[in-house]
């Protein structure tokens, strides 16, 4: 199916197909024979899917469309200087087969007009014309996606009669830009331009340059992602010869076109499209060709212009430890000091692709400048103690942006506030220091993890409060507090109590209810492991914490994986026990398990409300 | 502080201001007479903010930076083929202030150069070219956010001295370019560049036309964003007259310079910048606006044809409603169905910003190619019965993006696939049908909704066993099955039976604790009411299920409200009879508080799964 792009595309075939303006170009005879009435539009996008209507897999040759692909080659065998002191990179207003260099430099104008372009081809690697021509072949080939082939019949007829390029040749030997022999470097030219390619071919050629270099239907490497900008941006000013100006204005996407009749052009990043259609212009450009790239920018929006929307921030959110408590569970002491300073440390939420003008926002946000210009910028709460920037949202950051969330959290720690990024993908490529959520890393996998640090970072500054502590005993435990001493005794006399060595693994995923297991002193984490094994950590228990109802209650196995990450004491209540208990004794049952419950509904609370920031 | 960023453009102004090659421009005496040490950078991104180093704050006049804008408002009075008719948008490979036209069309080449921009000085609209600058310097004091005047001296200098720009008024006349007095013409555009700004102005000027035309600090509309694409498009090819070609290549950002020198340059949707610095280059550019512009160009990643990653899906992730239960509760018989059959009712969780390229993504994953070259799709159980599209964190939708996934919606539904959205925001820009989230709308607001509904859809087409009944007697209530007869009657005996109407409020948030309310027949939505008033969804419970447990037990007020849909008959054991209940008979507290854990901590297993998925 995917009818949909494919009806837009067959729309503008049809309003397209109408026009048969032009004329088929016949100053090579051989060319002179396409069939005029021959048409296709080819689109493929930056990830190789491919779209086509009508003649998209008629062969012609690639012509002019060739001379962005010769000069990356150039460019990637010679360096930036060396071409540059050979080609110019300015549009000429001049047609594309004039036979003159630019009056100042003494160099062509650029290398979409054939002088640049043979002077492209003769600076490709080679010892010899035929191994130059091999490389190009074998170069436009990765582009493609398969091996090309010359057509030799139009090679023929365009070397019998390319009287013109031969001048230019010649003239370019004479100002010492061609160096080699000019008939040679011109013939080399006209085999470039005489390889045959289909519609589909160039589109999949121009998917290859919007995808920097790589063709996303092989996976090859065609060509350095650096070259790729500067070929585009030749296209951009020169591709469409003396049209440049209306084209950037009417297409605005980077192109070229050849008088076989093809035009090329590139969404960088998105797409490459190909329309062939033989009859040309007083440009030399295919009037379908041109009437295509204008009617599918204008309906797809797809000129590099375009601007969809306002700028929008980077900051998706942003709260305070106050507005998302971490599941740690707190002393009172510590959760007085953690709702009057909880302001101190923020979280940032950040989401989409982080290039320059995201990082910018990003910074603004986190760190807002003293004379506040922007309306949301909050200089309360100010100096915080803690940052904590959320990337699982971000999609991509560049390296400029990188560089600035760097210098950032550089700069908050020498002004004295902490800083921490929630990262499990390693998005901003630090090493994650730890899994152990509670480890000394500053990159966390999970937000809560992050949230127990940005708590801990204030009540280190701010508690002189009793701390959570680090061990209870049996009696003291919360499970049990809310029971009568009697009913209390009861439940603690049928618990055993044992001692698991940092790295137990106490319980895995799908091992047999355990029992209500009651954390005494030490710690576990609880951790998810996903079908294709990913660990993924869900929260850290500690002294007064429990784990284990959920296997007892509802008689299934783990679901998660129990983890001592320091010895641990736990009293367990086994299955039997507890079943023994509540037949014996319902009162003391009652007791536990609305303990149970009323803690069960907290942590929906807890998690429903965490639903409610991100909803 | 921001400062990253500040930090960035001092590090680039400190390498600039090193280099003092050039010369003030002297063709004006007035203008001879700037300071050449002068030098000021400033960076205003497309929300406002402004960034500046050096001298920002200087006046000069605004010279050929105005070429743009007053181009801008020519398009805006005369219509842009009438524009056309008079003015080219081809480079034109000639000094800025040549006197020709092109000889084939005998129109000036381009607005940028000076017979190109005194034409579209005399097509702004006023009977008088009083009323024509009057205009001008209002349209220029919208771009730059405050009231541009003026600079007699400049004005009067340029006046005496500007015989080139005369001759060119006189060409444009006798060629009927210009139709109105040539010196009334030439002297409206001396007043247009004598116009005094500021570092600070043109770079708000240019942040202006990054965002689309409306000025970033002042809200005011200053341009159309149509004539806005037109403009940076002409920008492009020929705001850096005959270097255009190094600037794309280079810099890469449509850009404009002033002979005052100044350079203003563009990064659509995102900022603008301004350089100042008076020493100009051979073409009449500032050298430290050039060089400054490539800098930040370079080290911010900002030419416009940069590509920072491979292009990406749209699709976050895809699952079927097997993996992703609704929170309704199913019969034995409907849980079979979905099973077997839940593959069938997919849901589609798009991100980012939907322009064309990413709404081919979602076409062609939600509706696969019959012959699939692209490796991830999968054409197991077509044809689908129903797809869901969840746009929660979708961003932005252009134009051709939302009539693509109308036309796909179209689609599905032609082959009988059921189609829905979860777009709460109302990205789509479809009415949301209903905010009753089992309504019979195909756009809803939360994402359980959708699943309860694309449910429904999978089961009204395959399920032949029991429906999920509509009434439940209180025996049968899935709360009091696990207790013993005995049990059950004693609880049964302490609730009270009420029908609310449909429509009437259960219980609203603030509310004390009613008691644990069992659902016999009827429906009520649970929703969240943030503070800000939004009310959103957060399930809907029909006979067999129940509420009020958490106030019950926690001793809380309620949280969220509850609404009968439909005339809806509950049960409830008032939190007193609880306490009765607990106090008498254990045994059956025991029993029905195991059961609510038992639910309790089924719903944490439901959204901790729900989670898992999300992280």
């Amino acid at each position: 199916m995917t009818d949909v792009v494919q009806h837009i595309l067959e729309d503008v075939y049809a309003l397209c197909a109408a026009d048969t303006s032009g004329a088929v170009a016949d100053y090579i005879p051989e060319l002179a024979t396409a069939d005029p009435d021959r048409f296709g539009i080819c689109l493929t996008t930056a990830d190789g899917y491919v779209y086509e209507v009508g003649d998209t897999r008629v062969p012609f040759t690639v012509q002019s469309v060739s001379k962005p692909f010769t000069y990356a080659l150039a460019l990637a065998d010679r360096g930036e200087e060396a071409v540059a002191a050979k080609i110019d990179v300015e549009p000429s207003g001049e047609p594309f087969n004039e036979i003159s260099l630019d009056p100042v430099t003494e160099r062509p104008r650029n290398p979409m007009i054939n002088a640049g372009a043979i002077t492209a081809a003769s600076l490709v690697a080679g010892d010899t014309p035929d191994e130059q021509f091999d490389r190009i072949r074998r170069s436009f080939s990765r582009f493609a996606g398969r091996d090309l082939e010359l057509d030799a019949a139009v090679h023929a007829s365009e070397s019998a009669t390319g009287h013109r390029n031969r001048a230019i040749g010649h003239m370019l030997r004479s100002f010492g830009v061609v160096e080699s022999d000019p008939d040679a470097a011109v013939d080399l030219y006209f085999r470039q331009c005489s390889l045959i390619v289909t519609g589909r071919d160039v589109a999949v050629m121009a998917a290859t340059l919007a995808n920097n270099g790589t063709n996303p239907c092989t996976r090859d490497r065609a060509a350095d992602p650096v070259l790729i900008e500067r070929v585009l941006s030749v296209m951009t000013t020169c591709g469409m010869y003396d049209g440049a100006g209306d084209w950037v204005n009417r297409v605005g996407l980077p192109a070229k076109s050849g008088v076989a009749g093809s035009v090329m052009a590139v969404l960088p990043g998105q797409l490459g499209i190909s329309v062939y259609s033989p009859r040309l212009d007083g440009h030399g450009n295919s009037v379908r060709g041109v009437l295509a790239c204008r009617e599918l920018s204008r309906r797809l929006e797809l000129h590099f212009l375009h601007v969809g929307r306002a700028a929008r921030s980077a900051v998706r959110a942003r709260y305070s430890i106050v507005d998302a408590p971490s599941r740690r569970r707190r002393t009172a002491a510590e959760q007085r000091t953690l709702t009057e300073r909880g302001t101190r440390s923020r979280i940032f939420e950040l989401h989409g692709d982080l290039l320059f003008s995201a990082a910018e926002s990003v910074v603004r946000a986190v760190s807002p400048p003293a004379v506040t210009t922007a309306t949301d910028a909050s200089t309360a709460d100010r100096p915080l103690d803690a940052v904590v920037l959320d990337m699982r949202r971000v999609d991509d950051v560049s390296d400029v942006a990188r560089s600035m969330l760097d210098a950032l959290a550089e700069q908050l720690r020498a002004s004295g506030c902490a800083a921490g990024l929630v990262d499990p993908r390693g998005t901003m490529a630090h090493t994650v220091s730890t899994l152990d959520p509670d480890g000394s890393g500053r990159v966390f996998s999970t937000l809560d993890s992050a949230l127990t640090w940005a708590e801990d970072v204030v009540l280190d500054r701010w508690c002189d409060g009793p701390r959570q502590a680090t061990e209870v005993t049996l009696d003291d435990h919360p499970v049990l507090a809310s029971s009568s001493r009697g009913n209390r005794n009861r439940i603690a006399a049928l618990t055993t109590t044992s001692t698991y060595p940092a790295g137990t693994v106490v319980a895995d995923i799908g091992d047999p209810a355990l029992g209500l297991a009651l954390v005494l002193a030490g710690r576990v984490t609880v951790e998810f492991v996903s079908t294709d094994g990913v660990v993924r950590p869900v929260s850290t228990l500690s002294a007064g914490m429990s784990f284990g109802e959920i296997p007892l209650v509802r008689r299934t196995e783990f679901g998660l994986r129990i983890t001592a990450v320091e010895d641990t004491t736990v009293a367990v209540l086994a299955p039997a026990d507890f079943e023994r208990l509540r037949a014996d004794d319902p009162a003391a049952t009652a007791d536990l398990v609305i303990t149970l419950l009323d803690r069960a509904y907290e942590q929906v609370e807890t998690i429903v409300g965490a639903l409610r920031r991100v909803a």
